[in-house]
C-alpha cells in the first residue's frame, strides 16, 4: 500500500487527508507514475462540431490534425472520440497529451493556425481548442487495473502499486498534491475576448477538468449485457443532466462521448469529459446528486456482484489549472460550446 | 445561514472543513444549541435484557428507574425503547440526558447500584449502564425540522437557523468543534474488568456513539405507507447488519429500537444507536457500504419526491467520548451485548 502522491511531491501539510494513516480501501486502484523529473502535462482536446452525422470539412481537418499529431515535437499520445451535444451538434474530440512543455510550445502555433485560424473562418463548420497544462501537484489519476493505461497515463512512467487514497468520497482531493496545503477553491473571473471571428476564454484559478472513462472490450457476454443494460443507461443519464442542467451546480460543460479506433471505427471505449467551476463543485455533484448517486450504485452493485472477476476497466484523470495554464479558443462554434458557457454564450457571429 | 459550531466554540483551526466558505446546502437542517454555559452532558443507557416478550422483574425494575428519573437531580429528559438483539434477547433501553454534571453524579450511585447492584446479581435477567459524558466540543446533532427536539436536543435552548455543514460526507465531523484542531482518531486499548458478577468495560478515547431516530407520526396516509414500504425495509437490513456483523468494519454494537410511550404503548418513532472504534469508521460505512449506501438511496428518493411536504422527521446526535468520559457496566448479560464486544465477548458467568 503506497501514497498516491508520489514521494517528491510530498510536502509538511497544511491540510489534512480525510482518511487516517490505518486506513485500508476495500477493493485496489492505482494511479500512473510519471518520471520525477516530469513538472507538468499538457491536455489538448482539439474538437470539430457541425450539423449531421458527416462533414467532409470535419474530415479533412481530422486528417490534417493527425499528421500534426504525429509530426515533430507531436504529443506523446493522442486518441479520438466523439459526442452530440446540448444542440444536436456533432462533435469530434481529438484529446492530445505532452509531458514536454517547451515541445507543445514548439508544436502548438502552427498547429492552431490551422485549426482555429483563417483558413476555416466562415467555414460553416465550428473548430475550439481547450488546453490546460497543469503542473504535476495540480492533477491525479484512478485506475482499476494496473496493465492498460488511458489519457494521460499513457505518457506515465508506469503505474504505481495499490494506494491508499481510493474509495472514499475526497479520495480525489487527497491524490492531488497541491491538497497538502492549498484549498484549490477557484479564484477569478471569467473573461471573453473577441479576435475577429475567434472567442477565446479565460476562464479563472483552479478551473477543474475531469475525464472519466470505462472500457468494457474485455468484458465477456454476461458481464457486457450487464454493462451494457444496468450500468451505461443510468451513467448516459447523468451525463445527459450535466451536459442539459450541469450550469447550476457548476459544471461549465460535459461531453460524453464514444472512442473511435484510429480508423474511426466504433471501440469499446467512452469517456465523460467535464468542465467545473471548481473540485468541490464536481465533489458535490459526485456525493449527492441523485444523478450521479444513481452511478454510484449502479456501478457499486455491478462490481459487488462480479467481484474481482469484473473485467470492466474504470479510470479517470482531474486537473486542476490556473488561469495562466489555460487556453481556450472557439470559431465558427454555437454559444452554448464548451467553456463558452463560462462566459454567458457568447455568440459568434461568424457560427 | 450559520455555522452548526456555535460561535463560543470556535477555534484558530489547524484543521479544515470538507467544504467552501461559500457551500450552500440544498436543503435546511437544523442543530441544537446550548446555553453557553453548558460545559458537557450526560447520555446514559440504562438497558434491561431477557428471554422472551415480557418479564416482571424487567417490568419492575422499569418502573423503579422510572421513579428515579423523576427524582431530585434527575435527568433533564429520558425516553424509551425496546428492541430484540442478535442473541434474541429482548432489550429496553432507557435514555436519560444531563446538562448538570454534578446533579448527575448525585443522582448515579444509588441509581447504579439499584440497577447493576446486588439486588439484581443471579436475578436471570440482564442489567447494563452505558454512559459517556461528552463535552460540548465532542458532539453534534442534526434535525432535519427545528420544530421537536429528541434526545440530547430537549436539553438545549433551542434550534439553530439554517446550518452550512450538512448535505455533505464529512459534515458530520465538521459539526463537532473539536474536529477543528483534532482528527478525532481513537487511541488506547479496551479494557474488561471483572467486579464479582459485574463486568466493565474501558473502550478507549475517542469511541464514537450515534443516536439516529426517525419520526413518521406527522405523516399522512400515502406518505406513511411510503416511508414503511420503502425506507423501513432498507434501514432495518442496514441496521441488522451492523447489529449482526458490523464489528470487522469497527462497530461494536448497533441497536435499532422503536420508541415506546411512557406508558409502553408504541410509538411512530424509532432510533439506531451504535458504539464505533471511531467517527472515521462511522463515515466510511456511511459513506460507502452498500447497506447504507442503500439506505440513502431510499432516503433520498423518498424526500426528493415529496420535497418540502415531507411529513417525516430525521435527527441525529454523534458523540465522541474519552475512555475517562465513559462508564460500561454489565451484570447477567450475554457476551455479545454492548461494550463487551470492545473485549472479545467476556462472558459473564452469571449469565
Amino acid at each position: 500500500m503506497e501514497s498516491a502522491i508520489p514521494m517528491h511531491l510530498r510536502t509538511e501539510r497544511t491540510r489534512q487527508r480525510r482518511v487516517p494513516d490505518g486506513y485500508a480501501p476495500p477493493y485496489p486502484s492505482f494511479v500512473a507514475r510519471h518520471r520525477t523529473d516530469v513538472a507538468g502535462v499538457v491536455m489538448a482536446y482539439f474538437g470539430v462540431q457541425y450539423r449531421g452525422t458527416s462533414s467532409p470539412l470535419a474530415d479533412e481537418a481530422l486528417a490534417e490534425i493527425a499528421v500534426l499529431f504525429v509530426a515533430t515535437d507531436g504529443p506523446s499520445h493522442w486518441d479520438r472520440a466523439w459526442h452530440v451535444d446540448q444542440a444536436g451538434f456533432t462533435n469530434v474530440l481529438s484529446v492530445a497529451y505532452w509531458d514536454d512543455i517547451a515541445a507543445f510550445d514548439r508544436w502548438f502555433a502552427p498547429a492552431r493556425d490551422a485549426w482555429t485560424g483563417d483558413p476555416h473562418a466562415g467555414a460553416g463548420v465550428g473548430f475550439f481548442i481547450e488546453v490546460i497544462r497543469p503542473a504535476v501537484e495540480s492533477y491525479e489519476t484512478l485506475f482499476s487495473s494496473p496493465d492498460r493505461a488511458e489519457g494521460v497515463a499513457v505518457l506515465a512512467a508506469g503505474m504505481s502499486g495499490e494506494v491508499q487514497e481510493h474509495a472514499y468520497w475526497g479520495g480525489m482531493r487527497d491524490r492531488i498534491a497541491l491538497s497538502q496545503t492549498s484549498d484549490l477553491a477557484p479564484h477569478g473571473q471569467a473573461q471573453l475576448i473577441v479576435d475577429g471571428p475567434r472567442r477565446r476564454v479565460i476562464v479563472h484559478d483552479n478551473l477543474c477538468l475531469i475525464r472519466s472513462g470505462q472500457d468494457w472490450s474485455d468484458t465477456d457476454t454476461a458481464e457486457r449485457a450487464m454493462y451494457l443494460d444496468d450500468v451505461e443507461p443510468v451513467l448516459r443519464a447523468g451525463m445527459d443532466f450535466l451536459r442539459d442542467e450541469g450550469r447550476p451546480i457548476g459544471c461549465y460543460a460535459n461531453r460524453y462521448a464514444a472512442v473511435t479506433a484510429a480508423d474511426g471505427s466504433a471501440t469499446e471505449k467512452s469517456y465523460g469529459m467535464s468542465w467545473w467551476t471548481s473540485l468541490a463543485a464536481l465533489e458535490r455533484w459526485a456525493e449527492s446528486h441523485p444523478t450521479h448517486v444513481r452511478i454510484f450504485g449502479a456501478a457499486m452493485k455491478y462490481l459487488s456482484s462480479l467481484g474481482p472477476s469484473a473485467k470492466l476497466r474504470l479510470y479517470h484523470e482531474v486537473s486542476l489549472a490556473r488561469a495562466d495554464e489555460q487556453f481556450f479558443e472557439y470559431l465558427g462554434c454555437h454559444p452554448q460550446s464548451g467553456l463558452l458557457n463560462a462566459v454567458d454564450g457568447a455568440k459568434d457571429p461568424a457560427a
